[in-house]
């Protein structure tokens, strides 16, 4: 199996505060691009043949022995097997450690009150399509989140992203899955600027059959 | 509802590279004891009536704006009730952020080919009679177990625990659920000292009806 050289697809728009799910074959490339600058995108994934199987942080920091994954890295799924490899990464600062923002956040780090669904809601509602409930969405690859952490006392705070227009992510998918991603609906994570995510899909040729 | 002052229980021992699992009320206090010190212990958690919502590290990280929790800190479900609270804590220093190790995780860190189940496994069988499968362990709050992080790089180190003989961590049970402890099987969080971990529920005294 060899990748097209060819872009055979347009980017497609995550519209602020909402998500898309895409079904990625081993081989393809997911490119994740902030088109206007410190905008984070929450990323989940699940094996499509088994959706018990997900893109799992605790297994991805173990193995890699660092809290932020970059070029090269491999992300793991909770069955240890390599889901994703980080191929380019033009920003270099990502968060693997927090849930996607939900109504109960909002609630209880900004007390609002008016029920917005959050990343967790919108990411549930991508992938209902696929059997996946809200509960099984776990803690998600915080795209261009920037979350800064104190040695000494683990204090942890969210800073802007250090993403400019156009920084991109390139992942590629090493199994059959369904990926689902996020314009994010937390002012914390984007400045208090919601603001749209791109990505697109660099298929791999498949053999002839 | 009030709690008794008395012991109304004497410790259990959790042998070491094994788990065991207890159901816990709402007010009940479950207190991990490290015997001999420098051991750790993985703790999960399941909503007894709906074992779909777990205890999240993502949450709990979240709310607390730490990555280190202790005395005071509430400890979050996936659906962003509290579980616990951590009402003492003789050691202050405990991981919140790697899933547990297992037969995979001695492949890949360390080599290992023997197939040991590790805290994975080891907590799998424990929840085995409530019906919750080992794809549903997630990241455990991983008592005694002390991870560095470098600031600068996100680079983190599992060292020997802080934790000494007879150091405990209590906490209080805010719903009724099933918990999982082990006593860890991985020779990083251990020191290469494979040792027991001691628990004690003290029931909250229940209202006649």
């Amino acid at each position: 199996m060899t990748r097209m050289t060819t872009k055979d697809t347009e980017a497609t728009r995550i519209d602020p505060c909402s998500a898309r799910s895409v079904d990625l074959e081993a081989g393809d490339e997911l490119v994740i691009i902030d088109p206007e600058g410190q905008q984070v995108s929450d990323l989940v994934a699940f094996a499509r043949d088994d959706t018990r199987e997900y893109l799992s942080s605790g297994r991805s920091i173990d193995y890699a022995s660092r809290l932020w994954l970059t070029t090269g890295d491999l992300l793991y799924s909770n069955r240890s097997r390599p889901m994703f490899e980080i191929i380019e990464d033009t920003c270099g600062r990502h968060d693997f450690t927090l849930t996607p923002c939900s109504k109960d956040t909002f609630s209880i780090i900004y007390g609002e009150t008016e029920g917005r669904p959050g990343c967790e809601g919108n990411l549930a509602s991508a992938l209902a399509p696929y059997g996946i409930g809200v509960d099984q969405v776990p803690i998600a690859f915080n795209v261009f989140m920037h979350v800064a952490v104190d040695a000494g006392t683990g204090r942890i705070t969210v800073e802007p992203p250090l993403s400019k227009a156009g920084d991109h992510v390139r992942l590629r998918a090493l199994m059959p899955m369904v990926a689902a991603m996020t314009a994010c609906s937390a002012g914390q994570s984007n400045n208090f600027r919601y603001k749209p995510i791109d990505f697109r899909v660099e298929r791999a040729a498949r053999e002839n059959k």
